[in-house]
């Protein structure tokens, strides 16, 4: 068994839950950061989503620090996120615009600094965009802007002195509809966990750092596509 | 003279003090939203910085409603921001990516909202987007990331069905270096005003709406290329 060490952000969300029991299950130990704790995680950093982002941030170093007591982790994993729709118009444009941009960008820069902290050299941080924000979204403006904004931060991550440590990668998934309870059928989440741990323990797995990966399931078939 | 009427947010600052001036020079009647007021403005907005998002808008939204009267204006031009940069690793990331995100995104929202409810059909809405940010920034990662969710949200409003209104435009403009105070010889701040009068008054004198407007100047040339 691997004694390797992952930090999950959202490990309590669907997605999240199953990335962190699937690296348990694979010997690693699992720090699960989110808004509550998950009981299979090793520790929890709980996020107080009334503090704002540099209060948050701060929080959540503090504990990451304590809780590491400067061990080097083997992936950052964000899968925290959301969705809301809404063009310009809408009534809640400004405030799902705001939503989405604390529960997507807040959590995916906290998790590249954590990275820049805390991952080892090779490691990998994912973080989690999407397939729409990849063209106009008229519908759902401020989702748009929020992933456009992880997929610019991906980029920029992917970059040379970026502040990741030596030949780390970042890769970006851009699930289109994942498997949870409220959507059956689509792709399923052990696909993703799946493909998580192989690109955590073979390096030379990895799509380039930097992609952005559609995933998409059809006729039962799950598929990578780096955008 | 005319007798139209355009919105300024961020007409206190350089840029934005010269578009409101050569407006009002030709005829317009101008509101300016910013921290402080601009004295040339027929009407200031002031904004509260330690509001949130959603406070913010709401009380610019009353404000802009109570001033208009109903009125419709030509053009809706948002020139707020800022810069601040830092990669991943620095201590800053967060703190500026969270200021950046509040005077480039945040007033930009507002201001696409402000045009979805004040806007005449075939009017002007500008935006500031960064040349920069059309490519990864690791060195300015908060930056990018703001400046990526502007050109985002400029794709999306020039969709149908966004919530502008019919026949209207979203241009958002990319300035290299600004003829500033601190910063010389580069674009003069009238190149953008005289071309934000033509577009404003002469709507078939404009780019494709959607459009990133790189703004470089070179041997005392200005010129815009759409990217």
């Amino acid at each position: 068994m691997s004694s390797g060490k992952v930090i999950v952000y959202g490990g309590k969300g669907a997605l999240g839950s199953a990335i962190l029991e699937f690296f348990k299950k694979n010997g690693y130990t699992v720090l699960n950061i989110d808004l509550s704790a998950n009981d299979h995680a090793d520790s929890n950093i709980l996020v107080d989503a009334s503090k704002n982002w540099v209060e948050q941030e701060q929080s959540i170093l503090e504990q990451a620090a304590s809780s590491l007591q400067g061990a080097q982790v083997d992936g950052v994993f964000c899968v925290a996120g959301g969705w809301a729709g809404g063009s310009a118009s809408s009534k809640d444009f400004v405030k799902n615009a705001d939503l989405m941009i604390k529960q997507s960008v807040r959590s995916s820069a906290i998790a590249a600094k954590l990275a820049t902290t805390h991952l080892k050299p090779g490691g990998l941080l994912q973080l989690t965009g999407a397939a729409a924000a990849t063209g106009p979204t008229p519908s759902m403006i401020g989702y748009g802007m929020a992933k456009a904004a992880v997929h610019h931060l991906t980029a920029s991550l992917a970059e040379k002195d970026s502040g990741l440590p030596e030949n780390s990668s970042v890769l970006t998934i851009l699930p289109v509809t994942l498997d949870t309870e409220m959507n059956r059928n689509w792709t399923p989440l052990s696909f993703i966990s799946e493909n998580l741990l192989k690109w955590t323990t073979e390096s030379s797995s990895r799509p380039s750092s930097g992609a952005l990966l559609k995933i998409v399931t059809a006729n039962g078939e799950s598929t990578i596509t780096p955008q």
